[in-house]
């Protein structure tokens, strides 16, 4: 049986339910690791050799080393072989399409911290919309395409 | 000076940029933990005393503690002292408008588990539109209100 519960705005108060089967603890299971989301972040800025991830993360190699394996593992990246001219058989690790679907959440973590973070000396890096060149983010919009606010999302649990 | 640089798809090359400042970075500092995530997937469904926190994530007291005095000290949470009739004072931990703001983030990472990760005996749990009982996610938008597909972003570096 589904069970549909209501949200009313983001704090609605909520005794009579647990989040078991809970899919934002499974997907965090996988990707819920700092260095897991650096990984990612510079796949989709284009890295693809292990010595670009270790070099732009700021991570040590048995950590880059061990969460490529289990992102591909995962079925999040994927890997083939490749070489250039003269040169050795070297790895390409590419995001597969599970991976890329995940595009939206790292934009969601990048607008926030420019929305919230104050950037200091740091200075900060935006992802913009190049038809326009303003900031790009995310918004919540269901599966028949309509836009949802806060306060009109329910919560639904499907037993197993 | 503002650089542009060109994300063509998802996987474009990048030799010349490094994600210095990086506010995704500077995000996952503050949130990129499991732990600070169900608590904060807890706090969306309603959470708002300690109890409850370590009763819906399954962690540990002195690890929802120490999470809940970094996202306070962060200012994404609140908390304040309220009192029923006849009960001794208690701290309420309440979402700020900067934790409400990481709600597309906890939605982005459900509707990814979702879509990717086989529920088997766990079940599953959906956040619905509540006009139209359609699964609620994410899509890019830009703050002009123009969707952006994958292949229209461009990266821009600001120095401090």
């Amino acid at each position: 049986m589904t069970e549909t519960i209501r949200m009313t705005g983001v704090l609605d108060p909520r005794d009579e339910w647990e989040a078991e089967g809970c899919p934002i603890a499974a997907s965090l299971e996988l990707v819920g690791t700092r260095s897991a989301m650096l990984i990612l972040r510079e796949a989709y800025y284009g890295a693809t050799r292990f010595d670009q991830f270790t070099a732009r993360t700021g991570l040590s190699e048995p950590v880059v080393s061990s969460r490529l394996r289990e992102l591909e593992r995962a079925g999040v990246m994927g890997r083939e072989d490749y070489r250039e001219p003269g040169q050795r058989t070297r790895k390409a690790y590419r995001l597969t399409e599970m991976g890329e679907d995940l595009l939206p959440v790292i934009i969601g973590l990048q607008r926030w911290g420019n929305r919230w973070l104050p950037s200091g000396e740091r200075g900060s890096t935006e992802v913009v919309h190049r038809g326009c060149g303003a900031e790009v983010g995310t918004r919540l919009e269901c599966e028949e395409g309509h836009p949802v606010a806060p306060g009109e999302l329910d919560l639904r649990h499907r037993p197993a």
